[in-house]
């Protein structure tokens, strides 16, 4: 197999988030942002910019790692909304973003993307948070 | 049965949409702003806020609706990237957005929620796409 054909996390990702896990489909990051619980889910398939470009079986366990991860971030947060979104627009690899909202929290009730800056989490803070998702 | 067990599509999303298809889970609605080609898959179950609240078989059958939603957008309109939201910030019933994106449309390359305000369709060409997307 030549290097093209193996999965690899797109650089503004790796860039922007914490690593988590990896489950059955996708890679599972933390965005550093402590404005807002945030995960992403990245599919590791190589070539894949949206969800109907998987096969229906990688559809389907998509959706149940939605579902896991939403499950996940609200029990670890305490929250009750969560914001599930593909966009794509600035990053072509197909990124499943998993978003617990609140209505105090710096965007509500607008979308978060593209509002104001990302705030780094404190390491501990990430790392405590990462254990409580796990 | 009772009234309140009966699925009823909220007061605002009547309201800012057009009726296109019933699909076996989810009313298909088409947005009525003419500035973004914007379908919105509702499942037709009662007290459902999120995706994570269906059941399994549920959320299995509105992935296949998003994947089939998001071909036929992109088939009727010429287009190559979809947006796929559930957000629930504003309406709470459950509801999927599927938009199809290019750059250089009204809010690229940023979300189209809060962006502006919705343009209506001329009823003709609002028929017309339906009659494509069917």
């Amino acid at each position: 197999m030549t290097n093209s054909l193996k999965f690899e996390l797109h650089a503004q990702l790796a860039r922007d988030c914490l690593p988590v896990d990896d489950w059955p489909l996708c890679r599972v990051l933390l965005m550093n942002d402590r404005r807002f619980p945030w995960l992403i889910l990245v599919p590791r398939r190589v070539a894949i910019g949206q969800i109907h470009e998987l096969s229906a079986a990688d559809q389907q366990t998509l959706m149940a790692e939605i579902n896991d991860a939403s499950e996940r971030l609200l029990a670890a947060t305490g929250l009750a909304r969560v914001n599930v979104a593909a966009l794509g627009n600035m990053v072509a690899q197909l990124h499943v973003h998993i978003i617990a909202r609140h209505d105090r929290d710096a965007a509500w009730p607008g979308p978060v993307w593209g509002h104001g800056h990302a705030e780094a989490y404190e390491p501990p803070a990430a790392q405590a948070l990462i254990e409580k998702l796990l």
